[in-house]
C-alpha cells in the first residue's frame, strides 16, 4: 500500500480541539464531514465554517481524526473502523498510555492507527474558541506503535503539517509523564487555589491583583473533560501533586516553627521557583504570541 | 494641631513601591527626597526622576514613607522619628500585624504614624518596573491605631489620592489575612509549581502552553523579599497553604485509588476551582487593564 494522499477527512468530536482541527483542514481544502453525538455541536461546527455534516454512504475518508475526550476513543475508533469510516485513524485525546494500550487489547485495527495529541489545548472552553490558528507553531505528538507502517504516519504527518503544528514522536509514558508536569498536574493546582473563591464575595475578590487571575486562568476549564483526562494519566499526575504538596507542606512547616532563619529558608525555596520560572520564560517562543493575545482578550 | 497639607515627603527605600511611590508625588508637584542604603538604588531613582537625595539639614518633611521591607520598617520608622525626619509617617510593607505590633513595643511615636500597604505589588521584581501609575485604581490599605490622630490620617490620606489609589481601612488581622489567601500562598504555590523546572531542559520546557507561564509568572519575584513578607505573615500564609496541600494530596489519592468514580470526583472538585476562578474573573474590574498590559509585555 502506498502514502495516501489527504484529501477527505472525517472528524469526530466538535469541541474545541475537533472543530479546530476540521476548520484548519476545511482551510486547506479538505474535504472534511463532521460527526459528534450531539447534532447541536455539529451544527455549530457547520456553522463555524468547519465542514459538512457526515452521511451514510460516504466512500471511506483518507483519514478518521477521534477528537473525543480520553475515555471514549478506543470504543469511537473501533467503531468506526468496524463501520470502515477511513483508511486512516488517529486521535486527539491528551493522554496516550491507556489510550494505546487499551486501542491494541480492544482489538482495534493498529497497522491503520497512530494515537496523537496536539499539544494546544484544551486551555480555553466550550466550542466558541475553536480556532483553525489553534495548533500553528506547536508541537504535535505522535505516539507510533512498533508496527505502524509508514503510509499511515504519512497520512497522520500530512494533517500535522496542514494544521501548521511540528510533529514530534514520543513513547506513550514519556508524552504521558511530561503532559503531567506541563499542564495537567498545574491544572489541579490552579484549582484548588481557585477553589477558596467560589464562595467569595466580589468586595474580597476585587482586591487581588492580576497575578492572581493569570495564575488560575486554566482552571477554567471543562471540568467534566479535565476528569476524564487526568484520571487516564492517574500515576504521572499524581506523582507530581505529591511531590507540590510536599513541598506546600514544608513550606507551612517553617512558617510554624518560626525560627529566626525562616525567611532564609523560605528564600532558598522561593529562589529555585525563580529560576524554574526563568526557565520557562526564556524557553517559550511560541508562548509569547499566546501570551499576549490571552492577555489582550481578558 | 491641624491637617498637614502634603507639599514635602521623605521616601526612604528606593525598591520598586518606594520608587513608584516617590514618582506619583514628585509627579504631583511635591517635593520629595529619597533615602536608601544602597547609594547606587538612590542614584537610580533620581535618575528616573522621583525626587533628589535627601540631605542633613533640611526641615522635617510633612511626610515620611518608609518603603523596605517588612523586617527593617520598625528600625527604619523608629530611627527617622529619632532624628526628626518629618511630621507624618507611614509605610507600605506587605504584612502589618506584626508590624503594627512591634511600632508599638519598639516605642515608635504611634500619634504619627499609620501603617499602610498599596495593594499594588511586588508582582515585578527590579527597580525598572517603578511606575508612577502603579496604584492607580487599585486599594491601598490602611490600618491605623485606635489612638491615630485625625490630622495623620489626613495627610495619608493626601498621598493615597496624589497617587490615584483608592483608601481602604482594615484591622492588621484582616488585612494579613486577605492578603495571605489573595498574593502570599499564591506565590508560594507558583513557586513550588515552577522550581522543578529549574534544571529542565529548554527542548522540555519549550512544550509548555503558554497558561503554564501565565500561572508561575508570579514566581519571578524577588525571593529575599518575599521570604521577609511570607516570615512576616507566617500563620495567616502556613494556614492557606496547608489548606492547598491537602486538596492536593485528596486529588492524589483519588488518582491512586483508581476507583470508576475518580473521574466524577475529579470532575467535582474541578467544578469549584471553575466557580472560584468565574467568580475572581467577574470581580476583577481594575485587574483586567493590568492584565492585558501584562500579557502585551510578556
Amino acid at each position: 500500500m502506498t502514502a495516501t494522499p489527504l484529501r477527505t477527512a472525517v472528524v469526530i468530536g466538535c469541541g474545541t480541539t475537533g472543530t479546530s482541527v476540521a476548520l484548519a483542514l476545511t482551510g486547506a481544502g479538505i474535504d472534511v464531514a463532521l460527526i459528534d453525538d450531539d447534532p447541536r455541536a455539529t451544527a455549530e461546527a457547520v456553522a463555524l465554517g468547519a465542514g459538512t455534516p457526515w452521511t451514510p454512504g460516504r466512500p471511506p475518508a483518507d483519514l478518521v481524526v477521534v477528537a473525543t475526550p480520553p475515555s471514549a476513543v478506543v470504543d469511537t475508533l473501533y467503531s468506526a473502523q468496524s463501520r470502515g469510516l477511513g483508511e486512516v485513524y488517529t486521535d486527539t485525546a491528551g493522554t496516550k498510555d491507556v489510550v494505546a494500550d487499551d486501542a491494541e487489547l480492544r482489538g482495534c485495527d493498529l497497522k491503520g492507527y497512530v494515537p496523537g495529541h496536539p499539544l494546544a489545548g484544551p486551555d480555553a472552553s466550550g466550542r466558541a474558541a475553536a480556532d483553525a490558528g489553534r495548533f500553528t507553531g506547536r508541537p504535535w505528538v505522535l505516539c507510533p506503535y512498533e508496527t505502524t507502517p509508514g503510509w499511515a504516519l504519512e497520512t497522520v504527518s500530512a494533517l500535522i503539517e496542514l494544521c501548521g503544528a511540528q510533529r514530534l514522536d514520543l513513547t506513550p509514558e514519556v508524552h504521558d509523564r511530561l503532559v503531567a508536569e506541563l499542564s495537567h498536574a498545574p491544572h489541579v493546582v490552579a484549582a484548588a487555589l481557585s477553589s477558596r473563591f467560589s464562595d467569595s464575595s466580589s468586595a474580597f475578590l476585587g482586591l487581588a491583583e492580576a497575578a492572581l487571575g493569570d495564575a488560575v486562568r486554566t482552571a477554567g476549564g471543562d471540568p467534566w473533560l479535565w476528569g476524564d483526562v487526568l484520571a487516564h494519566n492517574a500515576g504521572p499526575v499524581a506523582d507530581v501533586l505529591d511531590r507540590i504538596a510536599g513541598q506546600l507542606a514544608r513550606a507551612s512547616a517553617i512558617l510554624r516553627e518560626g525560627d529566626a532563619s525562616a525567611p532564609l529558608e523560605l528564600a532558598l525555596t522561593l529562589e529555585e521557583g525563580r529560576r524554574g520560572q526563568t526557565a520557562l520564560r526564556r524557553a517559550g517562543g511560541p508562548g509569547t504570541t499566546r501570551d499576549a493575545r490571552a492577555g489582550g482578550r481578558v
